[in-house]
């Protein structure tokens, strides 16, 4: 598994998932909705998207706090047609929103085959992989998107930050494990700049821009005004438009310039938009004979010549099953800040301290 | 619209459309499907994506020459559950077999809200967003993938050709026109680099590598066993694999390492994989209000604050929209070289020729 920097501490997953839950009942969660949200807090830490992980808990915390998350939503769902629902996440935790989705999603397509199911009044829900994860553990096909909590990316040409950098997630099942694509529309994450940021670093060219001047931004105490650039230019661009059409528009949630910024606007509800898709692949194959196909096809490209210098091909998701077994086993690799941050956490709402 | 160089002439699309369909049915198509593969292929280069138009009229002509597909296909659509389909193309034209997909999974989707709707046993279809467009144009959401007809790029990491550019087609309807992306999943398209080639130009670099050292590859006569990169480095690459699954593998259509080159092989069954969905916008929200919020969304974004050096921002759809009612009025901007070389085919074929 990938090697930890001396300055990360183990932390038994089952821990972290005990210490999520007792701050979500300290501010007002139902034990089964504590429960939920911090096993799905912590599936984004063990296949790591730690960014989506237990590192967000004190910005929930303080959300639900300031009265901009509800802590006991009341999740309805309305199914507008035999394949098609809407979830209506009542300004809960949006892990509860999604994973009502993901039920729906699912129960509908066992019945029609596919059902595509949409989310509004929702809010950031973590890593967008694991939902479309817990659709692949079902014998289907996965896909997970959603409007992000920020704009950090303008429009293509564009100077002002309108575009989320809106994420897609697919997984398919395979054998041995599922494959999953879980990418964000941008270069890179914002909070990869706000690390380099931390740490004083030059960012790299090619990942933000100055909206004054086009140019290229890399000293890190000027990205405070930034805009991301989206991956692969107009391309990723576009997807991020189409996305937050699909994930938000469509479900009657804000894109663009409607989205409230969930870092500096604590106090003031979201109404995040998301939707998932679900695809029976019993009804294209026999389940375990697609499996072993999509294994054969995935082996072909692992097991092909690599480039000079590339030691092992990795397809989407071996590495995150890799991590996940291995964090398994022997804990979340946490960073100091991060348990300084928690420990904090637990003094304000007197619970026992993780780690 | 877009300005063409002095070595563009202009023909009527009308006339175009009759030329291909005349082809068509000199090789053995029904009037019917001669038309309506005519009709996509002029589609294509009208909305701006020549190089699946009329440019490929030769080549296919050449491939049903050769056996390698069936001119009178028999295409059979079976509705596995009241959401999904298989269409079986028999061979025939991809287009013929994408554009009944297209048929079924509107169909399916008045009925259950969204349908997904699998193709194998077909044929390169052309241009992706022709497709997402008619869904679009039911008021219905429409995505379209393909498996490519030839292996461009390797795995992330990988040295040989194991992956296809696999496009990706979104299209939605909005005011006006609609929101409509088209991408392949490699920076450029092969033609592009053949573009080059011809005119003897060099590679920019971040477009192509030689597998054998892993470096950019810019010289024109060495891209002959290039590798094109994939749009965004390993994310690019992970969509291209997942969307090979899904409008392969999932079809039970080749994806990897089974793929055949349709350019290199003419003779050869292709058995390309596609996938259509539709999804119906009514089930979410009323149609008009739908296309006026995402309109309204959009509009946020072409008239916010532009970078320096940017005349105007496009969105996906808006030059494809202005280029297809430019062309529809001036005529189909068409090379010399292509003229020519649909001069000859119309010798061979004994049909009267185009311009």
């Amino acid at each position: 598994m990938t090697r930890y920097s001396s300055a990360h501490i183990l932390i038994a997953s089952e821990a972290a998932k005990q210490f999520a839950c007792e701050a979500f009942r300290k501010v007002g969660l139902s034990q089964d909705s504590a429960n939920s949200v911090a096993n799905l807090m912590i599936e984004a830490d063990l296949s790591g998207a730690a960014a989506h992980g237990i590192f967000r808990l004190s910005q929930y915390v303080n959300r639900i706090k300031l009265g901009a998350i509800n802590p006991q939503p009341d999740i309805r769902v309305e199914r507008t047609a035999a394949a098609t629902a809407i979830v209506d996440g009542d300004n809960g935790m949006g892990h509860l929103a999604v994973a009502q989705a993901v039920k729906t999603a699912v129960e509908q397509a066992q019945e029609s085959g596919v059902a595509w199911v949409g989310v509004h009044n929702s809010n950031h829900a973590g890593a967008a992989g694991v939902y479309a994860t817990m659709i692949a553990a079902e014998g289907m096909i996965g896909i997970y998107s959603a409007v992000a909590s920020a704009n950090h990316m303008g429009a293509w040409g564009g100077a002002e930050p309108l575009l989320g950098t809106n994420p897609l997630a697919i997984a398919i099942p395979c054998e041995g494990w599922p494959a999953v694509l879980d990418v964000a529309t941008s270069v890179v994450s914002y909070g990869t700049i706000k690390n380099y940021r931390l740490q004083k670093r030059r960012i790299p060219v090619g990942w933000m821009i100055d909206p004054n001047s086009g140019a290229d931004l890399v000293e890190p105490d000027e990205t405070a005004g930034g805009l991301l650039l989206p991956v692969g230019g107009y391309k990723g661009a576009g997807l991020a438009l189409m996305l937050g059409l699909l994930a938000g528009t469509l479900n009657g949630a804000p894109f663009g310039k409607k989205v409230v910024d969930f870092n500096q606007s604590p106090e003031r509800v979201c109404d995040t938009g998301q939707f998932v898709v679900a695809l029976d692949v019993s009804r294209f194959a026999p389940l375990a004979e697609f499996m072993a196909s999509a294994s054969s096809d995935l082996d072909g490209l692992r097991k092909s010549r690599r480039l000079p210098g590339i030691e092992e091909i990795r397809l989407p998701g071996d590495e995150r099953y890799r991590r996940r077994q291995g964090q398994l086993r022997e804990g979340l690799a946490l960073t100091s800040e991060l348990i300084s941050q928690l420990k904090e956490l637990a003094r304000d709402l007197d619970i026992r301290p993780l780690g």
